[in-house]
């Protein structure tokens, strides 16, 4: 017989009965029933019930196991009772008469307990994060995270995409956060950095004469850590094909990223209409470039119906150049008591409130209350009411001013609004890509222009868009927003030199920064580059969404803490002196 | 229709004749045949004839085009006169008569033709490697190594494994060769360190209850590079299972590899016994641990045969302690002139020599010649003759001294040998598991004893063979020889704290150290760990020995020069001073 199992703890069933069998896993839990010990015995397949009594040779032996010890038993099937028997676990119908034990692996005293559902706080159990990963929750969200990954690839090979490695240990390559540098020894005083993503090497594959490429790549930035971001190494899926348009890329990912939602998605409704969406759109009807469309709220311009009304305050604001009146329509809000909250929690969140107008029963039919509608009157608060398509029970919520300084507020408003009167289908995933990115965006303070997100993308119109006002050049980019959450990134790149130069020299790049930065792909592209494009998409967030988690740290192995610290092998930590020195490095003492 | 391309350049056969297509790709080549112009237009598919002549309306652009230029071509699908079908082409009955033309992206002149078999050298390669990557072989190669990797991992889930992704930016894990650091921007004077093998984390995934992992893992060592490593990363298939032995390693991996080979060896025969031989076998028969066993010859102690006898060289050194008289049999290789080129080749490889014996036909039957023969007399010669089991016609050479002072020199000779007498199957994957490798070695020089090679493999016999004298320790520690070459290394490891103490003190090193060094492993190991072992197999080397080259650049997308330098990424580089100062570290002056 094998030295350690016959079969995994998942295995055995009724027809096993009477066979000597031979398991190995860790003691979930152990107790004792009146002289006879009963032990969960747990693997990463299942579970499956062991008990031994007074005459069971290694009685003594089991006495004084505890959990998560791992061990070895030899013993006999049984059936069990007809009461007994425990239809929620496949071995359920059988136990194991224990005749011998081993004590593979012996256990301290635990400072996390593997079954239940105690909590700890975040540094224990990243500190023992071996013990934590044992745990049914975790156990499932790797699985799921492994099983998401493997889909993905073969989705993309469907897709006719082939996987090539990049490099990892290379140059700096800026993409606007931090880069990781790791310092030369055989060069001192040069560094290499890792990649914050593939982007110059994917694109020098298309300039290679590959066609389709991707990649679960591992990427680098050196970022202060948050719930969705981890803070040092995470991984896309990321992926570039030449000879494509945009709507190419579309038809490319969705697929793949639709279908691993649904194989995974347990049942969830998963949109297969992907709308898209211009920027400008998603600011005006969502507040958000990362629009949640589970909800159904759209936000409206209703700028006309205040203009010389008798609410001073919005009547006053659109005077100003630039500003505006927005409504946020809110089915099912009709009460004073909820318009209330949400005007509080505008307030929380740094406007001077949001004003509001509801629809009741006013006994003659519908009434309009709340105190814009006294102050506009019922002929505007009536063309308000049909713009909107609000009936009795519904209401509104309005935000004034310069649209940039409270979108991002009426974009949670409408989330809230959302969640609260049960708007939001909890149960789907709704996809929508973003598109007509601007190229470029003003600084307010210092008034120069600089790229607003990639700087490779295709301006829309090419040379001649960027002969006029850079701020109205919009780019072949593009994110996919799901559940409120920027899933994928991307664009058609800028592949001509002559149309990067003149894009960078908008933002103030001369030629010889553009060089210095970006010489590898600046360079290949004198050599007939090919048009292309492509997109990233995030592996933890998708995994994260697809267990229902809201902290990417539940579905990576091992972390890093929010410090961006590995308590369980002591990283970072001091290096040895003559490490130092070989990398020709010293330590600055501390201010 | 689509504004690049309506198919591929792969894609035309007679049945579209007559249809207007669009096609974009390279330029491969352009020919003028007295005012007809022949493009061959290349993609990553394929290749299709274009053809302009005067009446075509984009004549005149296209006379201006040259190799590499990308372009679209619209045209009309013609066939090909009968006799100018080319046949080795798949699209080598029809052409495409250019209507319209549009450069997507012109190119400068070329540092490296693309077409023809034209040498360059390796910085002009590494420099343009967009260029590079364009030739035939570089694309055969980068689509044979996606394939190979994708074959891997689908073996892999078909064995039962998952694949986990573990850490990249991590804790120092001293693997014998020396970390790449990254320094910590939020801990200044602190440093992560980039893994040599995710060695520590797939124990602890075995310690956390995965059963089986697996992954195509970057490993990262900063090595003098070598033709068969790279300098910086490469890519391993790591893989580890728990609850098993070294033969439950074998199974698992064997299918994996042995099943690769098949699949992309192109018709050479792939074995399908896998012999093991112990690393004390290895060195006495093939004089490495990485034996070529497509080669037939094998070496043996002789000896009894010399001593006392009258070769008094060889009668001396066997007077001493450990020495050893060992015969290279050589089917084929009796000639004079075949074994003066043999010692001498012993002799430029720094031994005095190689003594000979050869048998040829002396008119009345065998005949042992050479000075060796001689010395020893008719019988003894005579003896060594029937144990190598040795023909007229063959020969055989003698080393003698201490084995480990010519055994890399024997072994060097047998792979000549075998070779110059054509006796090593060129056309074949010979696969040995070379087993029980020795746990420690003696420093000659300082008389300590340290590991030989991986201190957390598992020493057999448990906690009472380190009772003993240490070097008579074997490990549960295997490699998977290919061709003369190290294919693969593993080992059940030892996850028991106690025995990995006593171990540990062996070589030195006391449990402070112990903890300081491996501190995350080993404190898991305290909380019920598994009995768990498995292995590693590189990735760039299965690769290359597949493609059959012979260095491992040719095999990766974007490799290291020989100096651990990207020449076309400009990597490494001198940091910005603000970098620097964010991480708090100064370069010190060069001495």
């Amino acid at each position: 017989m094998h030295p350690y199992r016959s079969m995994t703890c998942a295995d055995l069933r009724k027809e096993h009965v009477g066979q000597t069998v031979r398991l190995a896993g860790w003691v979930h839990r152990i107790r004792d029933h009146g002289g006879v010990l009963f032990i969960d015995l747990r693997d990463h397949y299942g579970t499956t019930q062991v008990l031994a009594d007074s005459d069971s040779p290694v009685f003594k032996d089991i006495e004084k196991l505890r959990s998560e010890w791992c061990i070895r038993i030899d013993g006999e099937v049984k059936a069990r009772d007809e009461s007994l028997v425990n239809s929620k676990l496949p071995t359920g119908e059988i136990e194991v008469y224990a005749r011998d034990m081993e004590v593979l692996g012996a256990s301290e005293e635990l400072p996390l307990i593997v079954f239940g559902d105690q909590e700890y706080p975040e540094e224990t159990r990243l500190r023992y994060r071996y013990l934590d990963l044992r745990r049914a929750v975790m156990q499932k969200n790797m699985t799921l995270r492994s099983d998401v990954v493997s889909s993905i690839r073969r989705r993309m090979w469907d897709q006719s995409f082939r996987e090539y490695q990049t490099p990892i240990i290379t140059a700096s390559s800026p993409e606007g956060a931090r880069d990781f540098l790791v310092p030369s020894r055989l060069h001192p005083g040069k560094f290499y950095a890792l990649p914050q993503a593939p982007q110059q090497f994917k694109q020098l594959i298309m300039v290679s004469g590959f066609d389709k490429y991707f990649q679960i790549a591992p990427c680098f930035r050196d970022e202060d850590p948050r719930a969705d971001r981890s803070p040092t190494d995470f991984y896309q899926l990321d992926m570039e094909m030449s000879f494509v348009t945009q709507e190419d890329v579309f038809a490319a990912i969705q697929p793949v990223v639709q279908g691993v939602f649904e194989e995974f998605g347990e049942g969830a409704k998963v949109d297969d209409v992907w709308p898209q969406i211009s920027y400008a759109d998603a600011a005006l009807w969502y507040g958000t470039d990362k629009p949640d469309l589970r909800n159904p709220i759209r936000m409206e311009r209703v700028s006309e119906h205040f203009a010389g009304s008798g609410f001073a305050i919005f009547a006053k604001i659109l005077e100003q150049d630039g500003t505006e009146i927005r409504a946020i329509p809110a089915p099912g809000g009709g009460s004073r008591k909820f318009c209330d909250r949400m005007n509080a929690f505008a307030q929380k969140e740094g406007l001077p409130g949001m004003g509001y107008i509801f629809w009741r029963d006013g006994g003659e039919g519908l009434e309009a209350a709340g105190p814009l509608a006294k102050n506009i009157g019922p002929e505007r608060t009536e063309a308000i009411r049909q713009q909107l398509g609000l009936e009795k029970g519904d209401a509104a919520f309005f935000l004034g001013g310069r649209p940039e300084e409270f979108e991002r507020v009426a974009g949670k408003a409408r989330t809230t609004i959302g969640d609260e009167l049960g708007l939001t289908d909890q149960n789907r995933f709704a996809f929508a890509w973003i598109v007509d990115f601007p190229m470029y965006e003003k600084d307010e303070e210092t008034g120069r222009v600089d790229f607003s997100h990639n700087p490779f993308s295709m301006p829309q119109g090419g040379m001649e868009a960027l002969e006029g006002d850079p701020l109205k050049v919009l780019g072949y980019q593009y994110d996919l927003a799901c559940n409120g959450y920027e899933l994928i990134s991307g664009a058609i790149r800028n592949h001509r030199p002559e149309i990067m130069f003149k894009a960078f020299k908008l933002a103030g790049y001369g030629e010889d920064e553009v060089r210095k930065r970006f010489g590898g792909m600046v360079n290949a592209f004198r050599f007939g580059a090919p048009p292309h494009g492509g997109c990233a998409a995030g592996i933890d967030r998708i995994v994260m969404l697809l267990a229902g988690e809201d902290n990417i740290r539940e579905v990576i192995m091992f972390p890093m803490n929010q410090r961006a610290e590995d308590l369980m092998m002591g990283a970072p930590s001091e290096p040895a002196g003559e490490q130092l020195r070989e990398l020709s490095l010293r330590v600055l003492p501390r201010e």
